[in-house]
């Protein structure tokens, strides 16, 4: 029946393209903005094309910034520049910043090698990661997701990395923080049980 | 982090009010929309302002109809006019019409009752519903979401339908198609043996 609401049809055909929204939730976001007051929905638009405009990646370690402020954290005289933490997004750069337990700076790829998608090493941001890689850089870590194409772009940058003299580390695999053994898959325990660290 | 750069805080403010978007995937939302052209954010924002001008709620069913354009079922003479299919929403409405095998009206209450979020029978459409109910409808399939407001809903409007003659009938309850009977709940079960037909 939507093939009869042209103007539905056009706004389902847009929120079809938002990643994170099932096919069954996009009816149900759709009836909210229906039901939005105009000047909401404006408020909404207004902050989209805002955030489009006035939000570029830093030309340095890609990580979003305001335009015309430095980098949150290249330009922040307080982070130590001796260690760069390489991460695949913005989500990833958050989750670690959460922690407060990182105070080093951070390069973004910008994704994952992924022949399967066309994604190449050249349409991810190694190269500028290569040439970041001088005094006083003394440390990388790779804190890529734990899937085959995470894994696969960190040994790609471990083997461009091969002839710089720079430390190169990585996540920590083994059981997280409050879960039970009982449920813990094979090779996280594996892995676990082969890293023991003593007490 | 988030704070230090306000025009990303805008406009996750904006996101953080859109339904079935967990906090995790508004990140890669935000993400999706920043790493689109501005054209297409453009796009977007129309599709979204345009379907806000131009849908509006039939003024009988409450279903979306495009503004000055008859409504999909009320203008259709090819339906069924002797029967009138309740729903909560437009998502259910579409669920129904999925099935090709209603050919009568629809009557979209807007939500159920809900006490406890401040929502009375004042609220939904269920005076508009009650006075549709004259020649030449004969029946009234009262098809709610299977919850305690849903059937609370369904409940109330039987209530306020006793004095009039119409037939009032409701979905049948029962085990899904395809399913394995294994995993079906115990309440579902029940009914589906105190409703078995023959064969």
């Amino acid at each position: 029946m939507i093939h009869r609401l042209p103007t539905l049809q056009g706004v389902v055909k847009q929120l079809q393209q938002v990643p994170f929204l099932a096919s069954k939730n996009l009816y149900r976001v759709l009836s909210h903005f229906l039901e939005m007051d105009p000047a909401k929905i404006d408020a909404f638009c207004a902050a989209l094309k805002s955030a489009k405009l006035n939000l570029i990646p830093c030309s340095r370690c890609f990580v979003w910034q305001e335009r015309g402020q430095a980098c949150l954290f290249c330009g922040d005289t307080k982070r130590d520049t001796s260690i760069i933490c390489v991460v695949e997004s913005w989500q990833e750069l958050l989750a670690i910043e959460r922690t407060e337990g990182y105070k080093g700076l951070y390069h973004v790829l910008g994704g994952t090698i992924c022949p399967l998608d066309g994604i190449g090493p050249e349409d991810l941001t190694i190269n500028q990661l290569v040439s970041r890689i001088v005094h006083p850089v003394k440390e990388i870590i790779l804190a890529m997701n734990q899937t085959p194409e995470g894994e696969a772009t960190s040994a790609y940058i471990v083997q461009k990395l091969l002839k710089i003299d720079v430390k190169i580390s990585c996540l920590a695999k083994g059981v997280p923080v409050g879960s039970s053994l009982e449920f813990i898959d094979r090779l996280t325990m594996f892995k676990a049980l082969a890293d023991r660290r003593p007490f």
